[in-house]
């Protein structure tokens, strides 16, 4: 019985073509992919493993005239929309052609695969905490990002004097290693009030509104539509329909949230400078100025306002249909069930 | 008897000459105005209606010239300060120039009319909530704004390609259908510490300092003098001589205030991260970190710190002479009289 | 006895070659130091003495070529790093060149002064609360900073109204007396998401994230390394491994701090949306969400959690390994001693 012939493994991850910027020393400090593309076709593969070497790597013009010219006589179907015009746009640069070709979500080497994932997060491509982000510290280099781009931080001193003297405005708007998402990507159908508050890597859902003191971290989310006026921190996810108030604030795993990844579920209000420490279900509300934390003592009121029992938060962590307030009278936290929620009651009366 | 004959009617609500952006489309995605002119004078409307048909329009520079040298031949008491000097410098404009007539106070119907009304704010020519401010956000288009101005957002995924490609840094600050107020217009006397934190279509008094975690919507003012440190919300006025604390907030009809619009009378502080809910007459204070929101349960003590009554806090909307607190160790939310306030213990005690 | 012959006084507090920007009426409106210099090397000394007066002046360019040699023959030791490269090269600006030569601490009466203190601060050349600032508010003035750099704010109307007119993009990033302190220098080992957050005179420690939701003012620091999410007002210190969390707040004494100035001392945490109104030793933490104010009843607890007494929090002040919580069940403010802190519990006991 003959063999068949062994088909190439011609999947990858991710693949991006993109312009990066260099310090005088020639190190990458950031990269720019215009149509980055996940899990691209067999047919995209095969071009892409035929024209680059795995891995992170530049590209001479002419190799990626011939590319595109390659993408330009494919069937445009299972092309990303974009690729072929933005990939021929590019030959036109000034600066180096970067080309990203990642064939699994490995740890992260290089400072062009940290762009890539980042991208691949706003691009919508990728969910927060579903991406393999590990070194991604390592790799991004703390960066001033001014008027006239991304500077090197050793370069800084040098180009804050030479504007002076020459009188040509240098307005430094950040030291940062992560940038603005919005000199990147702006995905569609979202309002950002201000957008030195979201950073590339953020999740923007299509209906997604960030008032100026809503923030979003680099792989955290507001899945859409939202209105988010505080602070959704890295790993955080915010369901459809939920909103975040003024000054509110979610926990991060890097700052206090511990082990616990925050995630709150669609048609929640968190108040007005509330805030929460553990993640939440469906259809909840924190009122204003209270902030729930894994250990705060709760009282648990039933859909007849009777005391059930008094537990730690966290382990009402991920339910549905509660209400926190904290007693204006008698200055008890009471997590009540904000509906004839008999799922909810169900999960209390268990817990006796 | 003789009939007089009719005056023909020659008022008109506002007026305004200035500089349109569109996108390539040739749609209007932002108007600028350097002298609007609400309730022109009789002599004013007539040069006005002579020269221009109401409502939006544009205009060939002959015509503008024109208007500009029977301005310039006027009496200039009356004429708004620059409006003749501001009038001529713009027939330079490389751009479109906008003339808006508005008859009466109507609903909006353009968006240089939606331009114009939010200008009149930020010119203190209208408090909050006095201006038809009917289909604003229909009339707003979603614009990026950048570096190089208001693009069209269908226009923002190139632009910020080729700036790439040309190593010409476009900084996109900002995603939304209102931009900062500052670069349109600053009125005299003020600070403002972060300017992306206040929308054109804020009215800031003469003496307002806004640091930067301080924020005011369009539609909304401090009417100065005024340390504001907090949020002012779409809708709420700030009264003379009262501070927002770092980080409070006051809610606004558009995001849970509900019907009811809040304000803030004169002498008020609003500690750090506290909030209202609730309108507050002069001489309030809410301490640091209290959120009193319409239906908080507040116990209310009179002059003698005796318990009067236990009621919400939206039968307490309006009042003067209050200080909120919540007692440290009842944990019980309080009202108390911050001085000898006959009304207002009148008041309460009307409700007994 | 033959007298010694007497030592020419040749101490200086402080010295700086700089740039600086005049309004049309020529008044100065910043100031740029690239390098100062504080308690210069009698050698130094002695160059600057030689070369320029006292106080505030501007200098001819020869003159500052001449110094420029002197140093360049100097020992570089006890020359600040960059000081003669940075002079050499003022000499090709386009700009008035502005020397200031401080004998003491005086009182400010110039705004080169004040921009050399402020300086100074940022240069880490001296901490907060240790230079004398009196008179900073009277010589600052109040500036449009603007992406054209600094525009006084007389001449903005007219820059705003140019700009449209040519279409040459003005951004207009603040109306304050301070600028942002990016644009005039970044001390190395540093982070600092949103550089609108950081006022020039801010004091920040190699080691130092300040997140978007952080700022620091003027004479405040965090020596570093710190996590800076929320606010640090004037005259606060922050203490190494202490951290902000997001929203949290520092009681000024500019701004309800009243008379006490706060500090926080070392591995402390104040948690996301609270804030101190206290000055607190090492080793303290508030729970999110809690506010403590100078005169907020506070229930002791030892360290076997038995009350110990009821007392004001100020009577707390400076004291090491506090925890502060609210008790969710009771509503009542508890300070807990959060370990074995036997030096605390003397002071505490000590106050029975």
């Amino acid at each position: 019985m003959a063999t068949q012939p062994t088909q190439p493994d011609v999947s990858l991850f991710a693949f991006a073509v993109g312009l990066s910027r260099e310090n005088k020393a020639g190190q990458t400090i950031d990269c720019f992919y215009p149509t980055p593309v996940r899990d691209p076709t067999p047919t995209l593969c095969e071009a892409v493993r035929d024209s680059f070497e795995p891995g992170v790597g530049s590209c001479a013009p002419e190799r990626l005239l011939s590319f595109a010219t390659r993408l330009g006589d494919m069937d445009p179907v299972g092309l990303p929309s974009g690729l072929v015009s933005a990939t021929r746009a590019m030959l036109e640069a000034d600066r180096p052609l970067r080309i990203v070709t990642l064939e699994a979500d490995t740890d992260i080497k290089h400072t062009a695969e940290a762009y890539l994932k980042l991208h691949l997060l706003s691009h919508r491509l990728a969910l927060p905490n579903t991406l393999n982000l590990k070194n991604i510290f390592a790799h991004l280099p703390n960066v001033a990002w001014t008027s006239k781009g991304a500077i090197d931080i050793g370069e800084l001193d040098e180009a804050l004097l030479h504007g002076r003297i020459s009188g040509d405005h240098l307005e430094v708007t950040s030291i940062d290693k992560f940038p603005r998402m919005t000199n990147y990507v702006v995905p569609n159908g979202v309002r950002i009030a201000d957008a030195s508050r979201i950073r590339l890597g953020a999740y923007l859902g299509e209906g997604t509104t960030v008032m100026h003191e809503g923030f979003i971290n680099f792989n955290a989310a507001a899945l859409g539509p939202n209105m988010v006026e505080g602070r959704i921190s890295q790993g955080v996810v915010l369901g459809a329909h939920s909103d975040l108030g003024g000054g509110s604030s979610t926990m991060g795993t890097l700052s206090g949230g511990g082990e616990i990844t925050i995630s709150i579920g669609s048609n929640c209000l968190i108040g007005a400078n509330a805030g929460t420490g553990i993640p939440l279900g469906d259809r909840c509300t924190i009122e204003a100025g209270l902030y729930i934390t894994a250990g705060t003592l709760v009282t648990l009121k039933d859909e007849n306002a009777k005391t059930v029992k008094t537990i730690k938060a966290r382990e009402l962590a991920g339910g549905s249909d509660m209400l926190f307030i904290r007693n204006s009278q008698t200055g008890q936290i009471e997590c009540r069930s904000n509906r004839k929620a008999i799922a909810l009651n169900e999960q209390l009366h268990a817990h006796n």
